[in-house]
């Protein structure tokens, strides 16, 4: 990242990261030690601890609006699936060169883009140089009504299950960003290879469904890991097990279109991570309550199966595909 | 790190981490994708990120208990200093490699160790591997009677500066934890070694100091990178001056033993870095209140000096030194 002389962390905190801080009273424009926070009256908050590395969670070619944009956004997803509302964050980035004041203008307007998408705004952190990955970790927090997020581990059998969005496509985005030869096979056209590139690096938090979440979901929680994993952790957490509908996976075209002129690439939609969609189980009467207010969000929810009480999970019509591949993405 | 199997992140979080999180019941046992906190009625939050890397902030050689500890005591020392209690924290963890049990059950029982010491609990955070060095990335939140932080920016001109504890000693310490040859020339018994690399290896955080600063301080903040550049900062922020009487920086013996055999060491005592004491600022007419509730905390405090309205640091007798030596550690 150096090819001018390098600024001083003063000068990178008082140039790029206090005007982040402008719009919160506690962050005391980043000259203090330390942030206050004092949540509403009636509200708890909601931490989320997340942190993104390059070569693990983005690619070095992806460009630096698009890291910073990442890097809050895995952390708001959390929050949105706890049915909270984004607050405020402390970011901790660690270098292994000196950034330019080109590399931190374009990582700070991607920062502030994505802190107004969402509203929350930067309170503190740190920037220190050390050899190895350029890292970025965010503590998020959220607020939610006293006592009300929605947990992970609370399905109950009956339960239906829901992801929003499109699934797979991040896993499928990957391998265009980082110039698959793979993917000439998949005869797909610019836009569609954009719209999946797209979907890898800037992930788009379902913030706009927590208030549905809260309202209707017995549990929630964000995809990042890949459906099949992170429904195992679900199903697990509440010891019952779940029936799930593959052939119901809500594809985007692109995804379609890809999985159309390869159909191996189908695995990558119940298995590849980082699509930050919701995963929420709604008890049946509240069914078409949950599906209305999403709809009113304007965030499409698609029921792909239903909780069991039997511990395991099942997907009927693909048990083959599932047995022949290990379920999703794991760091040891 | 690796001589066994390595351990799933599952296993990892709930045989070694999970314990530390099980006195806090919005920890969930680490087993949701968040936490939820709640500030007792009438307190804010205090916020503070600061990670340390190997090779930056703790060495290759230093025991897991002791990183573990430093981890989580340069962050309570920032919420001590702003007058506030320790309360919950998150950590992201990244390892180059997978790690052994021995080694999860070393760092986990000095993060425990450490924990019960400073009276917080672990809420939740992450667990990864990424090439580089091991880094721990700890968000802390305190308590604080709402409104009260006491700030880094509020020193007044005629207040009296005090520093707690002794300086210099993490520096020192540093040189004979890293082996440097030099420290031969010291002629320092085997416990005064032992001191001084205690005091590098395991910061004390004056959590015992906070009620007196609450009650006492115009402002505060912790000394992380030396007296000089620390104090600077602190004026700075209040476009304030000062005049410091070095001579009556509060050594160590096994500080004084050093500086007798080797004069020139003593310039570490105000641009050593890793103090993790506390420097504050009261108006002359509180000090003797603020040295009574000090020595009540059993927290020793001295008074180095004085806030001026000329904008500059004054060092009255040790002027050349100063100008010979830049004022401590900078990251970029």
């Amino acid at each position: 990242m150096t090819d001018a002389p390098a600024l001083s962390e003063i000068a990178i905190i008082q140039r790029y990261l206090a005007p982040l801080a402008a719009g919160f009273a506690g962050a005391f424009g980043l000259t203090d030690d330390c942030a206050s926070v004092a949540p509403p009256p009636g509200f708890d908050l909601v931490v989320k601890t997340d942190p993104i590395r390059e070569g693990v969670h983005f690619l070095p070619a992806d460009p630096p609006e698009a890291l910073a944009w990442k890097a809050l956004a895995v952390n708001i997803s959390d929050l949105a699936a706890k049915g909270a509302k984004p607050f405020v964050y402390t970011m901790a980035l660690c270098m292994p060169e000196p950034p330019t004041e080109a590399w931190l203008s374009r990582f700070t307007k991607g920062l502030g883009d994505a802190q107004a998408t969402f509203g929350c705004h930067l309170i503190g952190g740190d920037t220190d140089r050390a050899p190895g990955p350029l890292s970025i970790a965010i503590t998020a927090l959220g607020l939610v009504p006293a006592g009300q997020m929605v947990r992970r581990g609370a399905a109950r059998a009956g339960d239906v299950i829901y992801v929003s969005g499109t699934l797979g496509d991040a896993a499928l985005g990957l391998s265009i960003a980082s110039r698959d030869a793979s993917v000439a096979s998949w005869s797909l056209d610019d836009d569609a290879r954009a719209f999946l590139a797209d979907r890898y690096r800037r992930p788009q938090p379902r913030t706009g469904l927590s208030a549905a979440l809260l309202a209707h979901a017995s549990a929630a929680m964000d995809l990042s890991d890949g459906l099949h994993l992170d429904l195992s952790r679900m199903m697990t957490a509440a010891s019952v097990g779940a029936t799930i509908d593959l052939a119901r996976l809500p594809l985007s075209e692109a995804a379609r279109a890809a999985i159309a002129a390869q159909p191996s690439l189908r695995v990558r939609t119940w298995s590849g991570g980082d699509d930050y969609e919701i995963l929420c189980t709604v008890s049946p009467d509240r069914g078409a309550a949950f599906e209305a207010d999403a709809a009113r969000a304007g965030i499409a929810v698609t029921a792909i199966g239903r909780v069991t009480t039997d511990r395991r999970l099942s997907f009927p019509g693909f048990e083959q595909d599932i047995a022949a591949r290990p379920a999703g993405w794991q760091h040891f």
